[in-house]
């Protein structure tokens, strides 16, 4: 997306009808968003760039290229506002591969997950495949790693010194989900990210769930741009009147959409202007089954937002607010050649995808075969962890036999664990976990050879009746998370991920019932969308036929270490107190028989 | 307008409420241009920073200022979407007193007849100027210096090496005007200058009057986001259907309000987004009769435009435009305290201005003495041009008695010179200028010690019937212009500006009858509005004793060194085809007696 004199000069000579188009797209109605109208325009593409809408007669040479698009609209690629594709379980490869023919052309992410298991040298890598692909990625250099207070372990810290070089990148266009509890606590890496942010003009994303009043105030004054997170349509009106841009979330375990867009459809249509869409964590699943950003598309319309306002939604204000819009996001001259072709505005149904100037799906299906690429050892290491025994996951105290009166971490939203204290039985000097009463053990373990860490702690809500899971995929650390009603089936569990190199498994009675494999970094996997989603299937009927009935059992797991939520969450450092922002000890009492 | 890890704690703590603002505005209207409402809402400032809108309670401590906005209604400070602030012949500190209680909070501007005269080190001397006062301005650097085609002297020459400095300055927020032609031709350096705005992520600002089709889209290839100069509303459809923000210029010379609104108010509502005013080149008079940006809001008003779409389009829209809304446009926590307390959005009388959190203007005057700095050698030096004499300005021809006739450049508005054969006569073969058939002599002097160089032409329009006029104010190069019906009053003129350092002045007889003096840089100057004014019509009324009818007689020839409009100019190099883009013999025949 760089610009040289020498291409400069072909664009401009393109432009001016001097030298043909590669290709261009005959009689469709142009959907054009910056205008909000529709009207029939043909389309002349050089190169990767859009260089003409209109009439295009002079700009076809014989060897131009002409797409057919009579009675379909032609629509700019639609941008997803921030996105972790690393929880869909799908490598960058496998990602665009699904939600390219969906009309996704571009997403916006701070492959953070990737930086947290492989650092740098896999960020390189990951912008190689990015390269390589027909998906673009408009990167945010997250604003430190860990996101954890206090700080847990992972494989890279970002900090205000990574800063100070990675946003001289070209491929870095902002600060990635900055958020709120580090600026209020004024951490001195956060801030320093925000004060290169300045220097280098570059914008910087939010994240600032239920926070409204005198503690917007302090976060805005931060110079914070937009957020992707309110939990009901009046969080979103008052973030809107101070001045935010907004990206409501539909995720696969969080449906904001239907929701926040009360704000427009009930409250005040002009606040339309800066809300954009974004599917932050997403199944291959979902996107198999409903779609990608074409998806959040047809729900805004379903809840009455008109057809080009929803389609706005999706390109153009999703790149205002993210300052790209001279990229992508419209159907105009010198914008990059992301076009889908679509049956009509109402329905949404894009039936042809073409990105950089090129047709790569039809029919939902990408028209030709992308491979992965190979990995170098940065992104396919083993997990760097020692291999555990059962005594690793027997919590001991200083009684011998009795009662442990426990804080039990109950889950009661995929991101949401509030406090419950519950008496259990001590023996031998071990808590022992209690399956009638739903009190499981949880531990992570640090995987990337730094120190060993490993926590130990009591949760509830998974009411697995039996045996363990784990998996090497757990955002935002990606740490080893295990959890169990049995020690010995959670060492199993481990271990099999250790030996296989990362990923998810569910383990009863000494045997693996399912297994996922994610080698890529133990947190992703070359396969395709349909496997993957078979797979994770499979994972979450073993795990219900333990016990658990939550909607999404490995993923209600996986998002425990996060301590962004209130009010409790796990790392390797130990079980946090997500509010007073330290780790606790979750034996409170201890009765001796 | 930097950040730092310092600042950045304070204000996070100021936007908390936990340390006092230092001053509240209570009981006021808040025009909330984010959300297009308006309703009641306090504000706090702490330092120069906006922390809070609405409850501002517990923001105030003991030593917390109040300012009472009862009645009135809270607008954000107006911003000037392109400017050239020198055209005015007011320097940084008399423009601010001028613009700032009108409501001009801030510009963008290149500051580019400042560089064409002074280079970088005059420029940084600018810069120190321009935080003194209550003014921001919003810096493009030029996209090359001089402007022309062929090139002409200045005493900087901005380069794409240049650019590759500046771009990295804080002060430096996109490309300046960058013309069409010089995109269109390729020039090496306007394309460097566009590769590095690639690289540092910085907007490229246009300048593309009376372009469309294919000559825009080759234009706009090139990735220029804006333009502020359109002709007509069909023009300004064009360029916003395919994709660009839109300035609508409102200058004292050139009014097109009201002909380009027409795009909004009868084509097509939505426009109005992305639709922003500048005023270009403004005289101090205008200024003083009719305001500044309030102005064009108010006509903005008086064509239909709802007040609300009005002042979005003198503030949040600029912002948009030059990507500059996170620190002005609204008054939303984060941004700059620029505020105006307004009577209504309807009548729009600007009543008091607060910038930086300061209450500094009221009733149309700023509250406070602010003076001008003192000047180093840089901007103050003289014209570095040797003396002349009548001879200078005698057109030399190789016949000795007859006829000359030539292609005068008759002017047909304040940009505008079309050709215009005409025959007269020659005597001792000298080319006689001819106040019977309108036909002057028009000059061009290099004044910056680099090569002396000095050009003479034929031009009409002006109807001298006798004596000279003189400007060493005449962007975009600043060289020195002369014009009139007689060498030796020509001669009196240059060398009256040469040895008073600058200005503009208008001779007869063998007399000085007017004379404006220019001190900064030969260009400006540091007396108020009021005494620029009563001087420049001074000297329009003698130019109209000396048969001159034209509405700004010494500004309609300043800018007759301008190359980048049809058809016709003059520089230092010669006079100049605008469309073949070289210098031309204004000798078409030769006739001996």
């Amino acid at each position: 997306m760089q610009k040289n004199k020498e291409n400069l000069k072909q664009l401009i000579r393109a432009g001016r009808g001097l030298i043909p188009a590669h290709t261009v797209i005959r009689n469709g109605n142009l959907v054009n968003v910056m205008s909000s109208e529709i009207y029939l325009a043909d389309v002349a593409i050089y190169e990767d760039t859009i260089v003409a809408i209109g009439d295009v007669t002079d700009y076809i040479g014989p060897e131009t290229k002409t797409i057919d698009a009579t009675g379909k609209y032609l629509v700019p690629g639609l941008i997803d506002g921030h996105l972790h594709s690393e929880c869909s379980k799908l490598s960058i490869t496998s990602f665009a591969k699904a939600v390219v023919p969906c009309g996704t052309t571009s997403i916006v992410s701070g492959l953070d997950e990737y930086i947290s298991v492989s650092g740098l040298e896999g960020l390189h890598e990951i912008f190689a495949e990015v390269k390589a692909s027909p998906l673009k990625v408009f990167w945010g250099a997250p604003y430190k790693t860990p996101y954890t207070f206090p700080q847990s372990t992972v494989a890279f810290n970002f900090t205000e010194e990574v800063h100070k070089e990675v946003q001289q990148w070209p491929e870095c266009f902002g600060v990635w989900e900055t958020v709120r509890e580090a600026v209020q606590v004024e951490d001195e890496d956060t801030l320093g990210a925000i004060e290169q942010a300045f220097k280098n003009r570059l914008p910087i994303f939010g994240c600032a769930p239920m926070v409204g009043g005198k503690d917007l105030n302090g976060y805005l004054c931060a110079g914070i741009r937009l957020d992707h997170e309110s939990y009901d349509h009046t969080e979103v009106v008052e973030k809107m009147r101070k001045g935010m841009h907004m990206v409501i979330r539909e995720s696969s375990v969080t449906h904001f959409l239907k929701e926040n867009i009360r704000a427009v459809t009930e409250v005040n249509p002009y606040l339309a202007r800066r809300v954009s869409f974004c599917t932050d964590d997403v199944t291959a699943t979902d996107v198999l089954e409903k779609g990608h950003v074409d998806n959040v598309v047809r729900l805004a319309i379903a809840e009455g937002v008109e057809p080009m306002t929803a389609i706005q939604m999706a390109t153009i204000n999703s790149a205002e607010a993210y300052r790209i819009d001279h990229l992508v996001g419209s159907i105009s001259p010198g914008r990059i050649a992301d076009i889908l072709l679509v049956d009509s505005p109402e329905n949404f149904q894009v039936e042809a995808v073409i990105t950089n100037g090129r047709l790569v799906a039809e029919n939902r299906k990408l028209n030709y075969d992308l491979k992965a690429p190979a990995r170098s050892s940065v992104l396919s290491s083993a997990l760097k962890c020692k291999k555990t025994t059962r005594e690793d996951f027997e919590y001991k105290v200083d009684i011998e036999n009795g009662q442990a009166k426990v804080l039990s971490m109950d889950v009661k939203g995929p991101f949401v664990r509030k406090r419950r204290d519950v008496t259990v039985k001590v023996q031998n000097s071990i808590v022992i976990p209690d399956t009638e009463q739903d009190v499981l053990m949880v531990s992570v373990l640090e995987r990337f050879g730094r120190n060993g860490n490993k926590s130990l702690a009591f949760c509830s809500g998974w009411n697995l009746k039996k045996g363990a899971m784990a998996s090497s995929a757990a955002p935002d650390d990606n740490n080893l998370i295990v959890m169990g009603a049995d020690a010995s089936d959670m060492s199993i569990a481990v271990n099999h991920l250790i030996e296989n190199g990362g990923g998810q498994v569910v383990v009863a009675d000494g045997e693996i019932i399912e297994f996922l494999p994610l080698p890529v970094g133990g947190i992703a996997s070359d396969e395709d969308a349909e496997k993957i989603a078979h797979r994770e299937a499979l994972l979450t009927k073993a795990a219900n036929q333990l016990g658990c009935n939550l909607p999404e059992p490995l993923m209600y797991m996986f998002f425990l270490p996060i301590t962004a939520i209130p009010d409790y969450a796990i790392t390797d450092v130990g079980p946090v107190d997500c509010i007073a922002l330290n780790t606790f000890d979750p034996i409170l009492e201890l009765i001796q028989d």
